[in-house]
């Protein structure tokens, strides 16, 4: 079962075309996967030897399917499409009423703080825990 | 020979991971295209019975190579990738210095004005007769 | 009393100051006075002669008092300060926990729909028979 | 003299009332400031004991004149409004083609790095010696 969350389109997220910019269903999607993952529980800090871990996008997609207009409200449904090593795949469904608006995914590497080139890590072991009973199959 | 232009980045295009936010590129990549349309000439109105054509985007895509910071200067050159008979796919390239930073994709649907639903419509022989010879290949 | 709603800061609100970007009030303020008027109703559409009314903003002004970050959950309180003829300026506080993270304001016109350059008329007297009980004093 | 700038209207700029997004213009401001800060020379470093300095925004104000439309080129003026102990505030004056478009200000604050709450401190002696010249009056 996916998550499932909604969003209000806001005057500033359309354009002159009269709909949503597309540009905005990545901050749709990147909202959506923070409510998935306060939805986990609080409890785990995403910490690494005591600094917040970073979570960089290496890929980001979305397909359109159907225009949104200002003040719909979109159900978005989100899953994890892969769990693998040190990186996680999102995928999101964006629906009103039952009509397709758009699908998009999210690629994220887990990366320890403050490293400049960044250098990725393996997903810690206690975020795992929490994505891998939430559809997240290890691959 | 692709279409090269620059992006200086903003204050407010970063976010607290201290990079440009990822769906800014995808506003970078549309004022990419913009620049690149205007360098073709202003000369052909995209009209369709004296209305504006819209040419909303069915697809987006963006792979993130490396980060990049406030105040850089982004090369980006922009190529027509397929050239369809109602649809354009851009490309782009994102550089610093050499170092590559992004490569994304749109792909937008010519459509009637005012239509909604829209309704695609084929793209205008004067349009046509631009994206051609700056790489368009019909497909 | 004041109309209230919430807003979650959103990673991509912030910036590589690690706090909410200045810019994104005034977008806060606009969803919230959005919610306002839905609260109202409705039921009164805001049309002339059968085209939707616009309200472009003439004026916005924030004061910061201090930041907000990443996930907070910052309370929004609004109020109609004034109630012009032709005007309405709405008046915002933010707060997270009871401390105070900003106040603004912003000022919309009345305009007839579709006029390049827009005209100004009288706010209509249904639209202004739900603002005056919410606090909009007539001047 | 002021310091002059310029700036295109981006698609993804405008909304669905066919305009330039007023909150935009914080971002153009922003923009401006910076190019502004450029040209007076990358020499001087803003940091304090090594750190990097901030300087959040304290209050933002703007007025809308005429609107802004896509594809447009903006002129920006940019001044020191006023050069205080520890902050400063610039004046922008936006017009196309002669024709007014906005006003605004924007005042900084200065402010030790890291520090949270932020604590202000007085404007560096170096960073005030390039302010001065560029229109700054002590205050």
């Amino acid at each position: 079962m996916p998550f499932h969350t909604t969003r209000r389109v806001e005057f500033g997220d359309t354009d002159m075309a009269g709909i949503v910019h597309f540009a905005n269903f990545f901050r749709y999607m990147e909202a959506a996967e923070t409510a998935f993952l306060r939805s986990l529980g609080g409890s785990v800090k995403l910490v690494w030897e005591g600094q917040p871990i970073g979570f960089p996008r290496v890929a980001a997609s979305c397909e359109y399917l159907n225009p949104a207009f200002f003040e719909d409200l979109i159900d978005i449904d989100v899953r994890i499409e892969k769990l693998g090593r040190k990186s996680v795949t999102y995928a999101f469904e964006f629906s009103r009423d039952g009509t397709p608006i758009a699908r998009g995914k999210v690629t994220s590497v887990c990366c320890k703080p403050g490293t400049k080139p960044m250098q990725s890590i393996e997903i810690p072991a206690s975020f795992r825990a929490l994505l891998e009973p939430a559809g997240g199959t290890a691959s």
